[in-house]
C-alpha cells in the first residue's frame, strides 16, 4: 500500500483558533500535492475517548492509502509516546493514548512505529504542539514515500482503552450511552447483531420504555421517542425532529436496559 | 455541461462530529479527484428552510460544472424522495423537500431524476444516513461522467416552499426578516428593487423607525441602527459594529414595514 | 516569487452562514487549480486585533507564494483601503484596517499595494461584501499570474494597531494576556527571550503566584496551575487538563507580573 496524499484532520483544536491552521501549513510546506480533508476540531478538550470513537464513525470510508492524522494530547511532552501505525488499507499518525484504541481492535495492524527520529520533526519541536512540529511533518514526509522504518523503530505495545462492553444478565443485557450526535440521538455500545439475535425487543432508560424498532426517524410522530439501528451499526435512542438528549436530559454513560419480550 | 470535479457541502451535520467526514471519505473513494469546498456543516438541526435560503446566497458564484450537494433531511429512510437536479450551470443533489426550492424559482430546471438506482448507492443504504450511503455516491459518480439517467428516472414533481413573498398594502408594503446572519444583520425578503422603485423609503421595525438608506456600515454611528441592500440584494437591518439582532431583540419572521414619505 | 496556488481563508463569517461559501465560489470561478485552505472563520465579530493575531499564528509556516486573504472588515464599503502586500515569502489581502500589524512589524514588504483597479473586480463591488467582491477576485488573478501593479497603485502608509509590549519596571516586568485559546490557556505578550535571560522568574497574576517554569503540561498535577513557554514562544499559562481562564477567571488584557527571584 502507499499513501495516496489525502491526510485527514481530527482534533480538538477548536475551528477559532489557528492551531490547525499551522498545522495545516507544516503539511502543505512539505509537500504541497496533499489533500487536507478537515474532519473535525471539535472534539471536546482532551477528551481522548470521544476522539477514538469520532475516528472510528469515518475512517474506514476513506481511500486506502490514506493518512489519518488524529490529535487529542492532554498528555503532549511528556510521557506517551508518539505512533505510526499501518493497517491494511491506512495509516495512522498521533500520540499512543488510547486514541487508536478502535484501530487495535478492529484492523489488523501490520506495522508500529515509535516516533523518535528527529531528522523528520520540525526543527526543535516544542514540548507543547506535537502536531505542528512531529505529527504533521512525518505524515507529510510519509506521503512523500519515506519508509515507515525511517521515522523511529517498531513497537508492539500500546496504550487502549477498556471501552465497555455490553454487560449480559440472565433476563437482560444492560449497555449504555457512548455518544451523542448534534441531533440529540443517543448512541449505544450495544450493536445491531445483538439487537437482532432476539426477534423481538424492549429497552428501558431513564424510566421510559420502548419496545417497538423503528426503521427510520419519520416512522415515529414528531417528538416521540424512538428507536433504530444508526448509521454506525448500533442501537440509537432518538427523537423524530427532536433531541433524546432533552427529552431524557440523557449523558454519556448512562445505562440502557434491554429485555427480551 | 460537464461536471467540474467541485463538490461543495452544505449540511447540518454540525462542525463536531464525524458525518461529514463520512461523506468526504466516500466522495473521495469513489473519485479521488474531487476538490471537496466546505459551506457548512451548521444549518440549523432540520431546518430545511435555513438551509434553503443559504443554498441560494452562495451556489450561483461556483464555476460552471459544480456538483452543490445539499443535504438537511429530517425525512431521511421516509417517503421523500431523492433527487438530481441539473440547470444550465450546476448540478444538484440531496433530498426532495424543499431544499432546492430556490433553486427551481430562479434556475431553468433542464433535468430533474428520481434517485433509485442501487448500483450507485454504497451497499444497502442504512435507513438514517442517505447522504454518506445515496447522496455522496451519486454525486462522486456523476463527476466521474456517469450520465444523469442512469441514476434513476425522470421526475417533474418537486417539493417547494410557499415562500413568503413581501405584501403590498395601500400605503405601504409589509415584509419579513427571512434570515439573521452571524453578525446580527437581519435580512429581510424585500428586495433592492421594490426599494428602489421609491426615491425615498421608510422602514418601521418594533417601534423603530429608520428612514435614511445608507451604503455601508460605517456610514453610521456604532451602535447605530440603520438600513442598507445587503449583499443578496435584499434590505438589510443592520447596527454598525454591533448587532440588530441584539438591539431589536428581532427573530426570523418579524414584519418590516416600508412606507413611502 | 510567484503565487503557488494556495489561499488561505481567515475570516469573522462564522461557519454557519454562506459567507465563506461565496468567497470561495468566486476563488474557484476564477481559477480552479486554487487549493483553498481554511483556516478560521470564527473570529470574533468585528476583532481586527485577534484577527492579526491569529494571522500571526500561523501563516508563517506555509509554502513560499501562499496567498493570505484575511478578512476581518467592520468598515468595508467606508474610507479605508484594501491593500495587497508582498513580503520576500508570501501574499497578503484584505482591508487596511490593522489586521496586517504584525506582517509590518515581522516581516519585509517588498510591494503594497491600494487595490484600485475595477477591471479585476466581481462586477459592481456591493459595498457590504469586499471579501467577495474585492478580495477574492484580487486574489485569484494574483494566483493566475496578474502583477501585482495591475491591481492598483504603490503605497506605504498603512494602519498599524499599537501594541503593548511589556513594561520594564526596576523589580519586574509587566505584561498582559494577549489571546487565550480553546483550551483556556492565556497566551502573553511575554516572549521566551525575556524569560530565558534571568534563570529563574516568578509571575504572578489575580494574586496566584508560579514560580517554576515547567517544559510540558502533564509536568504538574491534573487541574494545577503552571507556566511553559507555549508554542508561539510566548509565555503561556496553563492548567493541567483544565483550563487557566476559568480558574483565575481570566480575560485579554489583564496584567501578568514577571519578578526575578
Amino acid at each position: 500500500m502507499q499513501p495516496n496524499k489525502i491526510i485527514t484532520l481530527t482534533t480538538d483544536f477548536g475551528q477559532a483558533g489557528g492551531y490547525a491552521g499551522a498545522v495545516k501549513g507544516v503539511l502543505l510546506r512539505i509537500n504541497p500535492q496533499i489533500k487536507i480533508v478537515d474532519i473535525t476540531h471539535e472534539i471536546s478538550p482532551f477528551n481522548v475517548l470521544e476522539g477514538s470513537l469520532l475516528l472510528n464513525s469515518f475512517y474506514q470510508f476513506f481511500p486506502k492509502g490514506t493518512i489519518h492524522l488524529t490529535v487529542v494530547d492532554p498528555g503532549v511532552g511528556g510521557k506517551r509516546k508518539g505512533v505510526l501505525i499501518r493497517t491494511d488499507d491506512y495509516f495512522f499518525v498521533g500520540p499512543d493514548n488510547g486514541i487508536f484504541s478502535f484501530i487495535y481492535d478492529q484492523e489488523k495492524v501490520r506495522e508500529m512505529i515509535n516516533i523518535t527520529n528527529l531528522e523528520y520533526f520540525l526543527g526543535k519541536p516544542s514540548s507543547t504542539f506535537h502536531a505542528r512540529d512531529i505529527f504533521a511533518p512525518v505524515s507529510a514526509y510519509l506521503s512523500l514515500g519515506v519508509k515507515l522504518g525511517e521515522f523511529g523503530f517498531p513497537t508492539q505495545d500500546c496504550y487502549k482503552f477498556k471501552l465497555h462492553a455490553p454487560v449480559y444478565r440472565k433476563d437482560y443485557l444492560m449497555g449504555e450511552i457512548i455518544y451523542i450526535d448534534r441531533f440529540g440521538n443517543l448512541v449505544t455500545n450495544i450493536s445491531s447483531d445483538l439487537i437482532r439475535k432476539s426477534k423481538r425487543v424492549q429497552i428501558r432508560i431513564k424510566n421510559k420504555k420502548v419496545n417497538h424498532l423503528s426503521q427510520y426517524y419519520e416512522e415515529e410522530k414528531e417528538g416521540k421517542l424512538l428507536i433504530l439501528i444508526g448509521s454506525s451499526n448500533f442501537l440509537e435512542i432518538a427523537v423524530n425532529q427532536g433531541s433524546a438528549q432533552k427529552l431524557l436530559k440523557a449523558k454519556i454513560g448512562d445505562k440502557v436496559k434491554i429485555e427480551k419480550i
